[in-house]
């Protein structure tokens, strides 16, 4: 009963967590009317918090928030998941360390996805947060697993928490919902500056050994090492 | 009596539901100054509701909204309605099912106007809500029935929502007017998309039958089934 | 004494005006820190109202704006008037009917000045609120009547109440000071969508004389003809 | 002892400052996530006041800003300071005039940055503030004085108070911590025009003397010569 209890203010903590950080989509600007969405795992357990279908973001609030297992059948909520839910459950069932899981249809990265072409790392920023380029995945249509395979079999072993679907747009993975929140905003942010370098020319190259320097700094020192991880 | 008073509520929700959409438009920075404009129908009437014409967003209130019949004619409101509501009423009189419209000259969507050219379907999310391509209306001169004659022609048996008036800008229909402003959202969106992956390269294209399978989709399963179709 | 007092309170009228239409200039993203100005004629005296200079549009207030007379000269006010003021002050001197000038550094309209390029009219919005092309004027210097001349010598006798002054930026002019700043609001609209659809192609044009009858149309039918001019 | 009193009145007041000022950089659009930063030295002593890393832009407040000697060691705060604290420290031991330092990934800026093209001056507000065009400087890495080096090196003895690191983003300078955020804005306006300009034609030069004569007058005459330094 105890441990029930825990569980229970664990969910509560993470629909609190998953309603709010829909708004840093909407500051961001990388996403319009009802189309983006963000999810959390619920740690040790089988369980993931996920936004409600077609609902406005003005609209979310933590006790709306959906409540699925990985199979992305409703345990708890009135109403319908995102129609994003198969996806994600796909993330968490493939892939244990990821804790959040976000999808978007942010324009540059969408752009980027349209054409089928990876975003090249030319920039310090995305060296720090996406260790290269940011792949692109297969076109996927939505309603069974292949988005979620889409997702894994790019995402696997790559540096990247951000892959581009192809026609699509973006999902991104993190160890937990916040990090994946980030990877989305630094995802847009770094697709529109290679989009305006790439209008006027071609961006220089950075070496390789320094994308890795770039990064293994960043994932190692960058932040306040005494706060916790969801923060950095 | 009762009846009567049934439609005055109905107009009062609609005064209230038109005024309080157009700060959509702003929202997504659809219009400038006072260019942008929503009407709805008011179901079993001939009458529409819409804004008056040249004031500016911010006086926008339930009662300076005009209530016209669909010949454009003021039947309530001490203001002059929408300079665009000749077109309005031409597309409610012509298409029974259509319950709101809207019209804005949203940047991206009206660069493709200009050029006179529609906005192929590279993106599932313009698969879900358009069905394929945004066509592109005659141009046509405001003040008559020209600009509803075109918006009607090229809508009519077509899945779009959204027609690029040509040098003009953007009219969307939809179910009620909540769904008109969606459209006109989702068009400026998927047009901006569009525009920034067509400018470093060729989108890769969606196969028809993937397209045809995205909006079935989304037309029968997106959202809460639960909810009114007004906030899908 | 009678007179005197009316004269005071036309000055603080046009104080929280003038103060009050700059927060358009930021709410449309016309300008950054404090590149940017309006002022307002004192009608039927040699007086204008104007932004002090390099003073940021969070502190502007009715009582820190300056009157000068029209050759520039402080008349009310401790603060250093704009360092446009001398432009401003030829404007109301060389041209009677203009009661407000606007100058910005708009981003679009001033990406067409800084390649001298007019803008062509191939949007109604265009025709209706300019009549034809955005003019290009002379490049001039800061600091004597340069400026103002070249403003006049291209807009007098011209539809267009804007001017896109060479490497600098743009000037626009109205009966009021709101009217002005309404110019420069769709200029940059404009300007925006005209560089977006030249970007993929060629614009569309419209026929010179749709241009004219768009034009005549929105300058006598459009808005409301009961509300005062400064409204629509 | 009164002497420490001054001298912690003036840290607090700085900590004030230097937390505001973060507010201008998302205001404007700079930064994205925690990915910028400002810093001011402490006049007449060793020391400067800095934002902490990767905390968020919501989040900062006088009292958890860091203050770090001119080697980046910690003097006063909790928090571990920003990533891009050597850099700055480099500055101000190099520059003794410098007395603010701004770090960003501006879109535009970084776009020039990463094809290591410097901006060329073709807009008057360009001429004023940066005096001609925007320097690129090195590739270099973070994590010891390489960026510092390079900033300096590439500033001194140049109009510009802005220079775009290879492949990285902007460092400003300024005689206060408010300079330097101007710089950082203006520099982005100017990159953005100069992008927007370039994707259509060439833009018009500006002849030297020209961008001489409005550099010394912008910096001699512009703003109000009886306000601090600090708000011009």
């Amino acid at each position: 009963m105890s441990e029930q209890f825990r569980m229970g203010a664990e969910v509560a903590r993470l629909r609190e967590t998953v309603a709010a950080l829909h708004a840093e989509l909407v500051r961001y600007g990388l996403v319009a009317w009802t189309a983006g969405n963000v999810s959390a795992r619920v740690p040790g357990r089988s369980l993931m918090v996920i936004k409600p279908s077609g609902v406005s973001y003005d609209d979310l609030r933590p006790d709306n928030m959906v409540v699925c297992d990985l199979d992305g059948v409703v345990v708890e909520g009135d109403l319908a998941p995102s129609s994003d839910t198969a996806a994600h459950a796909y993330v968490y069932r493939s892939m244990p360390d990821v804790g959040g899981v976000v999808h978007t249809h942010s324009t540059y990265a969408t752009a980027w996805a349209a054409r089928g072409e990876s975003i090249p790392c030319h920039l310090t920023a995305q060296a720090d947060e996406f260790g290269g380029e940011i792949p692109v995945g297969p076109f996927a249509l939505i309603g069974g697993d292949d988005i979620g395979k889409g997702i894994v079999a790019t995402l696997s072993g790559h540096r990247s928490p951000a892959v581009l679907m192809r026609n699509h747009g973006v999902f991104t993975i993190g160890r937990n919902a916040r990090a994946a929140v980030k990877a989305a905003v630094m995802c847009e942010d770094v697709a529109r500056t290679a989009h305006l370098a790439r209008t006027l020319g071609q961006p220089t190259p950075i070496a390789a050994e320094d994308i890795d320097s770039l990064y293994e700094r960043y994932q190692n020192v960058y932040g306040q090492t005494t706060v916790p991880a969801a923060n950095r």
